[in-house]
């Protein structure tokens, strides 16, 4: 072997996560949504694509198809376990495509779903996870229209991944995307945040916390509707899911140029969420979302857009959390209860894997 | 347990597949594309999203979206190896994806990745095949424009799973499914058959047939724009990929109601598929191909479409190989060499899984 060689390393090595550069291999935090899933795409994907759209980094690309703008988004979902309160891997297979749609202003049409089944899974468990996207999508309003199934033997999967992508049109007047972010955009929530990450791992480890956690999984392209209704003009809105609000808002940030400042006091974590978070040493803004939305709009618009959320099922618990600053660009700081001020930032992977 | 109760069956005792209403648990076969694959979707997709339009089993929908006719379609692709003579997993991402829209005549426009990495895969690997998915998506002039990436732990999946969804535009009075075959059609088949898939087993289980035998990997959407631009009344087009050549005209023919008669010596099998089939025990009427397709074509405009196919680099093999028939409606037989005919039925799983 040449002495230039590099390094040999084995991936049993490998412990903890590390800048992309550094490693050879993938870990879990690749998937996390965080930095390091920021930096596959940028060093990996976005060269070997030869592309801007998808450097964009947006939830769902908004492209031209012969004069009209449609949004084009997908996920993977290999959430463990397969249910949970609140829901299971079918409805986040639909809300998530959907949310990651909604977010482009578009309005969801058709998904569709490929299945990786491992050999020996209970048809009964895919029966399930199919009904309950069946019931997903025609809450949503949308078509499973297309899908495709692969198997793969025993030790190469676990029970069911799904894949769903979504197609839908984007209304003329509208451009949300991170970029469009300024300074004086008032930062809303669109409700609590951090039940679905909370919900999934307490089922995961067998925790209780007094009360039982249900995830926030729920269909939000009629709220959005309903906000675009009041303005076209919203500029930015984000599902806050793997990473959390800390993630997506570090994105606005960087993607913008601009600064985020939260207010603590006015984020709304619920008692069992932050019980839970201070027992297992996570931070509720970085704990995943799958209804939530967080929107930057005007001020001039913002009171009664807020308004708007509020009056919507999806959006009863919306609140202002901040606002979006020129001073320290890309970068999210939250003012503490104590007068203080701390910076929020883009986590390396995520706290709980295989969250969606 | 109530004596009515339906009796346990442990997984495990499973071990050759058979109709699915008698099975409990996902066998290989559910993904060969076979009549397991038709009675799942049937029996189990098609009833949970309640919709007929998933039912017509064409390779894309086709879609209105805003007065266009939207062509969309998925497909997840878990091949073993990775990598083979002529080709690997991305190139099989790009091209089958491309082509399933191509088999409704639309041009396709965009593409979709998702990736399910196992953690401790080499990041090089994935690399080289996003690089793969670059040069081919580049090759058939279509762009990568969305993608997501989750990581699953090690023993949880099988180095890279990737699915890719695509989205394109059939042009104005093209109608291509399965359902117009009508009696009097002209079969015809895009070149030879049986390459990709003797070429990925012949790598996976170490064998050699005296000759390198490469993957058929291959874009066909400008093929059949060739082809269109001959008429835009051909019937049906269809990727032979899983189940091969025998899959996809059980497929026409019982979707249209007719019967398809074929000649075999008219079908093209190079020698060297021909001697690896009699080796391995395979019909390479079965075998998956991923760069051909077959046509069902008006007599009256055969002729020039078989001109139009050959003069193209991807049909430059194209031949006649059949006949659409009223005679035996759904079923497909072959007139065999020696002056008899033989039922040629739809699998019941795949021959090689994990092909595609």
């Amino acid at each position: 072997m040449s002495e230039l060689a590099e390094p040999t390393v084995d991936p049993a090595d490998w412990t903890c996560p590390a800048p992309l550069r550094d490693q050879p291999v993938v870990v879990m935090g690749h998937g996390g949504g965080g930095a390091l899933s920021a930096e596959l795409i940028e060093q990996v994907f976005a060269p070997a694509y030869g592309n801007a759209t998808l450097a964009a980094l947006t939830d769902s690309a908004v492209l031209d198809l012969g004069g009209a703008r449609l949004a084009f988004s997908t996920d993977s979902y290999v959430v463990r376990p397969l249910f949970f309160p609140g829901g299971g891997l079918g409805d986040l297979a639909v809300n998530g495509t959907v949310n990651d749609l909604a977010m482009s202003g578009a309005r969801p049409a058709y998904l569709s779903a490929a299945f990786v089944l491992e050999e020996g899974v209970e048809l009964a468990v895919v029966e399930k996870v199919a009904r309950a996207m069946g019931a997903a999508a025609e809450a949503a309003g949308v078509v499973v229209a297309t899908g495709d199934t692969k198997v793969v033997e025993s030790g190469h999967g676990d029970g069911v991944y799904v894949t769903t992508s979504g197609v839908g049109l984007v209304p003329a007047g509208v451009d949300i995307r991170p970029q469009r972010a300024r300074p004086g955009d008032v930062v809303i929530v669109s409700g609590p945040i951090g039940l679905h990450g909370v919900a999934v791992m307490s089922v995961r480890e067998g925790l209780e916390f007094g009360v039982e956690i249900a995830s926030d999984t729920a269909p939000l392209a009629d709220l959005v509707a309903a906000m675009l209704a009041v303005t076209p003009d919203i500029h930015v809105l984000r599902d806050p899911t793997r990473g959390g609000l800390g993630a997506s808002l570090n994105e606005i940030a960087r993607a913008s140029g601009t600064g985020v400042r939260l207010s603590e006091r006015s984020i709304p974590v619920p008692d069992a969420v932050a019980n839970a978070c201070g027992f297992l040493g996570l931070d509720p803004l970085y704990v995943a979302n799958e209804g939530r939305l967080v929107a930057f709009v005007p001020p001039s618009a913002a009171e009664e857009v807020l308004a708007a959320m509020r009056a919507h099922p999806q959006g009863s618990g919306a609140a202002v959390i901040g606002e979006c600053v020129a001073e320290h660009p890309g970068m999210v700081v939250v003012a503490t209860g104590l007068g203080g001020t701390r910076v929020v930032d883009l986590p390396l992977g995520e706290q709980l894997p295989r969250i969606c």
